[in-house]
């Protein structure tokens, strides 16, 4: 593995450290993390952020929480303090199923059960990213233009990301392509957090504003996009970041390949297609920066991309072209 | 006219006065021109900017420098006071424009034709942009959601701005509609400057990122787009502000109608398409704000838009669907 890619956290001598990605990228700072407040307060605060990395975090937390307590109180300290974890961020799904995880091992009162079942977890995490990055690895060739939006990369999961899974494969097998990294406003992550971690693994990168895509494209300065998501649907349907319908209505008008990657986990064969998911709005602080007007805002977390406008879904399992073969495809 | 649509410059007792667009929307502020070196500094700074606006303030203070100039220097101080106004943009066509009509017009060492030549072209530019607005107000219904990027409003302009126009046009006949404004990476014109523009004179405005207009128009909440425009090649091609391209194309996916509105001084005849103009690419600074990282940047200052994505192009003439259209609109 190259060393170059940092670690969004770990673990080291019982105790979890998390990269703190709020002063990334002016600052690469770990927080060792003290006890379950300071663990909470990190969820909160977005010190780290990404479903699978928060899960993850979650579950060493919750261990480490564990380790002096006596087996008389161990199920219902394990309990509160799962419950106290989950409040952090009580919408996030993969912070509430790690901790259930957790839960679910604990028959015993057993600090050592727990940690394993964290690291299992961490370690299911690699390899499904590992895996997704091969089976997204062909769609890149040597001179590639790839265009990313947000942050699906190694700081919101582990090590290889989702969407640039492909990339640090590709990169790490020595083919040599460039990628467009788009601003991501409001929040910026893809100037804050994936222009950072691309760079530092070495990788060509060139930041955008969000409004520039078209510009590119239209010269045929792109040659693929490939994006993370939240949910897939179960027609096919993807919830992403805002902006990335916008990227996937100008690929088709240019022709250009529109790719998802994301684990299987990201399926919700619950939810038959994206109107029916709710979207969350978000602040209007976030888009009234220094020197806007004091107006009414617009600002939806995320999009809705019909299954139409997909090229591809990328997952630890292959690459499916549509909801019936992403169906296909898990089994 | 509506109090509420501040004057971007005016004359005031033989003085030109400029709303200060560097502190905006924070301060209200005129500066009071008190000779031509200021004048060269307000314009150097973007203190006024838009291409109309500052060939307008660039006439009044050419004028201005000439109150006390005695006839045996008058001709060679003009001309020494009309380059140094042209050097504070050299690149900027209506400044150089304005100016040769001063001088053309200046065949008697006379003050007075001066600030009358350069009350007429302020005046005419007050006309096209009323008879724009007329011409493009019928596309605005009561209930209609526009959609708009940068700003080609009354700061940039005098009065009633190009796209505005119809806008305002409307508003002022006590038409009740909706205004959506790019933010408009990476400078802001959007939320900086039509968002307050619009919201001062009791204009409905939500401002948006860049990258929601998809979102939006998904939802089928935009009726209309209407952009200016810095040329119109001689095919219909429409050069504006980067980001344009981008909501073009969304509009042909969604089918929403997509209008630039100019005076017919943007014609271009002398270029044949877009491809031909050369783009102006502006300094990285622009787009790396605080937190990003420190990584190459895109940042051109326009982007193309080939007339097959134009619905219609609002002059002071009328409304055109296309490059033949237009000609023959111009006479």
């Amino acid at each position: 593995m190259n060393p170059a890619l940092p670690d969004t956290l770990r673990w080291r001598n019982g105790q979890l450290q998390l990269l703190d990605q709020r002063v990334l990228p002016g600052k690469v700072e770990y927080l060792h993390i003290e006890d379950i407040n300071a663990a909470w307060h990190a969820i909160k605060t977005l010190a780290v952020r990404g479903a699978p990395a928060i899960g993850i975090a979650a579950a060493y937390a919750l261990a480490q929480s564990m380790r002096d307590v006596p087996a008389a109180q161990f199920h219902a300290t394990l309990q509160t303090n799962a419950d106290y974890l989950i409040s952090a961020r009580p919408t996030a799904v993969n912070l509430a199923w790690a901790v259930q995880r957790l839960l679910a091992a604990a028959a015993d009162p057993d600090y050592g059960v727990l940690v394993r079942e964290a690291q299992a977890i961490h370690a299911e995490d690699l390899d499904i990213c590992q895996r997704l990055g091969a089976h997204g690895a062909p769609l890149i060739k040597a001179g590639s233009n790839i265009l990313t939006h947000c942050n699906a990369g190694s700081l919101a999961v582990s090590r290889l990301g989702t969407a640039t899974a492909p990339m640090y494969h590709q990169h790490f097998a020595g083919v040599r392509f460039h990628v467009y990294v788009d601003e991501t406003r409001p929040l910026f992550q893809g100037a804050r957090l994936t222009a950072w971690e691309l760079d530092q693994a070495g990788i060509d990168v060139t930041l955008i504003c969000d409004n520039m895509a078209a510009s590119l494209m239209s010269q045929g300065r792109v040659d693929l996009v490939i994006v993370g998501t939240d949910r897939v649907t179960a027609n096919g349907d993807v919830v992403n970041k805002i902006g990335t319908l916008n990227l996937a209505v100008l690929c088709r008008h240019y022709n250009v390949p529109f790719y998802v990657a994301c684990p299987s986990s990201t399926f919700d064969a619950g939810t038959a297609s994206g109107e029916l998911v709710e979207i969350e709005q978000r602040g209007r602080e976030e888009v009234l920066l220094e020197h806007a007007a004091d107006v009414a805002v617009y600002n939806p977390a995320f999009d809705v991309t019909p299954n139409a406008l997909v090229t591809g879904i990328i997952t630890e399992h292959g690459l499916a072209g549509n909801a019936a073969q992403l169906r296909t495809l898990l089994g």
